[in-house]
């Protein structure tokens, strides 16, 4: 096993190399960059839309999507407006920043903004490959339990934003708010949090304002 | 990269060696052995206590449960009544064969007919690791959306039975059941798929059907 660990922290050490580089490229571009992270079916590809609609007015947004196979989310996120380059992983469970890398250099980055990432639906391993984006938000979302922090420590316990999603199926689901809030204030205290509704629109002001903040403050800084 | 290819495939083909001593063990033990798989929240662990309480004056069940963290699944499968191991796989995404050797060791298997192996919350990296159960099943449910066939087909093709979960939340939902099960028929054609509300009970009987119908037909088969 000695082995296999030395090839995995060589591995860890290229990305978080070539993560330092996307992020020169992306602040020598003045282009913010945000890394979603979530579970399959959370509802980052329905956050995205959501986001480039309320948006894509006074920002100039570009979407990089992860998947294992298929260009179904690019397709969702152009057809919503923005600039949207597909990577398939093939059977790789995270995206890293080698095809980031990638992205960048296919992208205008003079024709962007505000750079969103859509990661492999992973609550795992996305965790351990930092992009060199500015900052990276986890989507949760009500169906899949209150239990979750407790049982996926590693990707709450680094991310510097919280989607809540898929409030309107509070009422058919037993969801104990406080109880997934303490897991999440134990192992990100202070973090900050935006329960909403992709469905219903329900909350999505405040994440619009919170995403518009971090296009115009975040600009030069390094990745997190 | 190539240096990583090699190592990735001496692990997997390691895992496979030692899912064959599982599946052996197993066999000589008399007990059947079913792996779950699904997305964090997709009801695994519902799905379980309810196979306990519907077989469990029957079939002696066991349940060995994989966890980034917590022993909150184990705790609620020996609360139904099963002989209950957690696994804390630390970091790692997946059960492999090796863990899964471990708990046979832990546990008195000529007390068990049934068991069921809980693996780690996760689309894509647990279908790389065969653990030498004699079925896998992949629980899918309604809120992950009707699209997860297409993007996850590596976890489709190679399951033996799908379970469709939280069909009470059909009505809240958008989730094309003639979409969703086109994707599911071209990547594993003619798989078995059980709709069912883990809630409402509803379906549950064709699903402790077919799991009372492997636990005595598959005893001393070899593993898929």
């Amino acid at each position: 096993m000695t082995q296999r660990i030395t090839v995995v922290e060589k591995i860890l050490g290229a990305n978080e190399r070539l993560a330092t580089e996307n992020n020169k490229i992306l602040n020598n571009a003045k282009v913010v960059g945000l890394n979603l992270m979530a579970s399959p079916g959370a509802g980052k590809t329905s956050l995205i839309e959501k986001t480039i609609h309320g948006l894509g007015s006074r920002l100039r947004i570009a979407v990089v999507d992860g998947d294992i196979a298929t260009s179904i989310d690019a397709d969702r996120a152009a057809a919503a407006g923005a600039l949207a380059v597909q990577i398939n992983t093939g059977g790789e469970c995270h995206l890293d920043a080698v095809m980031l890398g990638q992205a960048l250099a296919a992208l205008d980055l003079s024709a962007v903004d505000l750079l969103i990432v859509e990661n492999v639906g992973n609550l795992i391993c996305p965790a351990y490959f930092p992009l060199g984006t500015h900052k990276s938000v986890l989507i949760a979302s009500i169906p899949e339990g209150d239990d979750k922090p407790y049982k996926y420590p590693g990707m709450y316990q680094g991310v510097d934003a919280l989607v809540i999603n898929k409030t309107d199926l509070l009422p058919y689901i037993d969801f104990d708010m406080d109880y997934f809030r303490r897991g999440v204030e134990a192992l990100n205290p202070g973090l900050i949090t935006f329960p909403l509704s992709c469905k219903t629109a329900e909350g999505m002001d405040s994440w619009l304002d919170w995403v518009s903040e971090v296009a115009s403050e975040a600009k030069g800084s390094t990745f997190e």
